[in-house]
């Protein structure tokens, strides 16, 4: 049975599949060392992912995630009074919440690595232009998010994870670092690019390698083919318990 | 607990979450509706492959698989007496190891979905500048697979599909139809670009779409955020019996 690593979040988790996504990337290079399991869900706020916590992760399993990436707050952030109202959280229920899943998910496993992943900054221009190509002069012209608020909402994240004791990444600030991050990493002022893909992909590896979680360090499943002799193939099979 | 889909075979499926990966646009396809899986072992032969099958599908699992490709044969079409000869499977012993891994399927699951897919169509003159860029001078002249073998591997595979009364995909003969499939399709003579890896999703789409498991008709787990209602988003897990 190979260990699991559990993908938990919103729309940008869901969508990790697509073209150059970070879940894809992520299941290459754990490919024959653990399964990566995807559970995103697109427009989901930490208000409603806590109906799905214990559906995703039972308490009692006898086999737990060996790690869990919890990607949420890009839809809390949405504002009150604008288009997405419906998806604001308030920024201390945002942070409850987020507690909440900690403990559940501590609860599951207390050896779990668990890794919050703050909301990715918001390019206010892209939002608002993808906001006019969908509903075109109906669009508000105020976005349903910004930036600023954005980034409150990570620093939270990112604060939650040091009181609780568990790992994150701030991909609000890092994404933030190079320049021109509005149209390189966002495909719609939101979700990610292939390029974007690629910063949350890196920072969620260095967070695993730094957690024994090493892809190189884990072990296979079953024998590399070079292992298996070609006049008694069985051999191998034997020599380590899987005949 | 949703459904699952196993990918089972060797590199060409190990590699399915590279970069525009057949195995991770699968996995985007069938989000929130089925998980895919992905058993992939680099170099394995039909031969060798049978020492992983009751591993990987045991017998008597109450969560058997709804689906599961089987993409062997590339390594078993390595032709005697060439560089990669100790990967060989004679001609007829490829397909009565296929056979025992349907008929294992089958026993594992009467119910399940089981896809035979035909090794590829290699462009032998790919192959040779691989092992060049490789080995240097101390390539073999001669190239360790050919087109002809692969398709007589290809044919029998899809004979035995329909010997059993299985699915299969002819990825030899599709990948041919188009012009320039050598290069298009074909990165190192054998493995694929990301257009060979589209051509192999789309084809394992259709089978899936004919039989009944196409995403787009099958649940989705939990419910979509649009019918949570923000005042009280309790109400829909209440009626889905979730809470």
């Amino acid at each position: 049975m190979r260990p699991e690593i559990v993908l938990f979040g919103d729309s940008i988790t869901e969508q990790s599949f697509k073209y150059g996504g970070w879940g894809a990337s992520l299941t290459d290079t754990y490919s024959r060392k653990a399964d990566i399991v995807v559970r995103g869900y697109g427009g989901y706020t930490t208000r409603w992912a806590l109906f799905l916590l214990h559906h995703i992760f039972p308490l009692g399993s006898t086999t737990p995630p060996v790690a869990t990436t919890v990607f949420l707050g890009a839809n809390d952030a949405a504002l009150p009074g604008r288009a997405s109202e419906r998806q604001h959280v308030p920024l201390e229920e945002y942070k409850e919440n987020l507690r909440k899943i900690v403990r559940h998910l501590k609860e599951c496993s207390p050896t779990m690595l668990i890794v919050l992943i703050t909301p990715p900054p918001i390019d206010e221009e892209g939002r608002q232009q993808y906001a006019t190509s969908v509903y075109g002069e109906k669009a508000m012209t105020a976005p349903e998010r910004t930036n600023e608020v954005a980034g409150n909402y990570a620093n939270e994240c990112v604060e939650v994870a040091k009181e609780l004791g568990v790992s994150s990444v701030n991909l609000w600030s890092k994404m933030q670092e190079t320049q021109g991050w509005q149209k390189k990493f966002l495909s719609d002022g939101l979700h990610l690019t292939p390029d974007g893909n690629r910063v949350v992909y890196e920072e969620v590896v260095k967070v695993f390698n730094g957690a024994s979680l090493c892809a190189a360090d884990m072990p296979s499943d079953f024998p590399h083919h070079s292992e298996i002799d070609p006049q008694n193939p069985a051999k191998v099979f034997q020599e380590r318990g899987l005949l």
